[in-house]
């Protein structure tokens, strides 16, 4: 779908924001794309972010599938407002076992208040990508006072 | 709902798996308590978990909410299994504020397969709890081979 | 959780939309009690409801959850507003077997512009109640022009 | 995606169980086309169908989705076996106004045991498509006794 951005400097304030992600840097994730309409993060690979089998954990997956939501979503928004995530649904496809995940979040409707977003996850394995986690996710304009 | 477990050592399963989750210890995230059906988890506030407003970041709170329903239901299953994650679903109700959050699962349907659980996500704040997500996921019990 | 309704009528309001709803009708499906944040659905077996084996189809059952969600969501809203369904998640936990389908919706959280609930089916045999269906719902209030 | 059949007789399996449904034929819904992880229904507008502006139902929207999702996936299973929905998600994104419901279901992931489906319903008017629901579900196959 091709979306028409409301603000020149959309990739700018998604920037702005990611920056502001204590959590984020944390991990190590990095955003690495942002159109109108479109976000992908990348994260790569960190012993400190596995589950019981040494695999990134769900958690892990489904953070970067929210955030990517978040921006994919705060691209399309207006000047004055902030992004809050509604709630989302995950299915984890297959482990995330691999060297980097890969985020991509693409708006499927951009409402007055509400967007709506699918985001996959794929996780990264000597360069071959696999679908880790497919999610779709509901988020709200929230305006800046 | 009363539930009985299958094994004894239902609580030690949970508690090594749990300690085999390094990005639970990454984030500082206990394991509080272990029923037949229930589990609890706890994790207090730390700067590295927040989003851009400084507060809980909606990753951090689905990754308990998460590993809380998998938990519940690991407690129930067989001897030579171990749990995975579907999918969940996950309703941001109210910001991540507080000093402290606590995740608390129930398993609400345990079949042979899939077990089905409510997880919710509370922020605790000069004591006060505070629902900030509420989720609901399904858990496949895998044999250990 | 209680929930104190912001306007006197909010019974009448919730049975005038159900009674504009044909499809709630021409199912048999009945509004059987409705309280600030809660709402119960009756729906007695039929065989023009049913999936391949017989039992009640999940596009039945669904739509009975979706709308008692929007009922209880509705008896907290405002004067001049009414409810749409922003989106749901339904675990089927048991076939629906049984002469009676029971909806019960609560209210999680009322905010100003969106609701939160959580819907349950039952299906009823011999007089017994078991838990065909768990949903988790998000609905928005608008405003009538 | 490219998915292999396991059987043959793929299509005519999809048909026996569509024909078996009373409800899709109770509310008018057509069968419409069937290909390995593909499956589409129609269903023309009916009074009978609304809800309480004259639309769509909700519930008939996650009906048609949910039964897409439920066939595109047994398309793909074993010659002994069924499908049943465990559980789906489903985003109200306009309102369902045409003359005629689209469903159209495409598998994420076939699984051993489960499929991973992503099902869009798109309401028609005047010869023009518009997204009105946007799910995605999980689907388990069982081995007839």
């Amino acid at each position: 779908m091709q979306f028409e951005p409301k603000i020149k400097n959309y990739k700018q304030k998604v920037e702005d924001s990611f920056k502001l992600q204590k959590f984020m840097d944390f991990i190590g994730a990095k955003l690495v794309k942002v159109e109108p309409g479109f976000c992908e993060i990348h994260l790569p690979y960190n012993e400190n972010l596995t589950q019981q089998n040494g695999y990134f954990h769900a958690g892990i997956i489904s953070a970067l599938a929210d955030n990517a939501a978040g921006y994919a979503s705060l691209s399309l928004m207006e000047e004055d407002s902030s992004v809050l995530s509604v709630e989302f649904k995950l299915n984890l496809t297959s482990p995330g076992i691999g060297d980097l995940l890969i985020a991509r979040a693409n708006v499927l409707k951009s409402g007055r208040t509400l967007s709506i977003c699918r985001s996959d996850v794929f996780a990264v394995k000597n360069g071959v990508e696999k679908l880790c986690a497919a999610s779709q996710a509901t988020l709200i304009q929230v305006k800046k006072e």
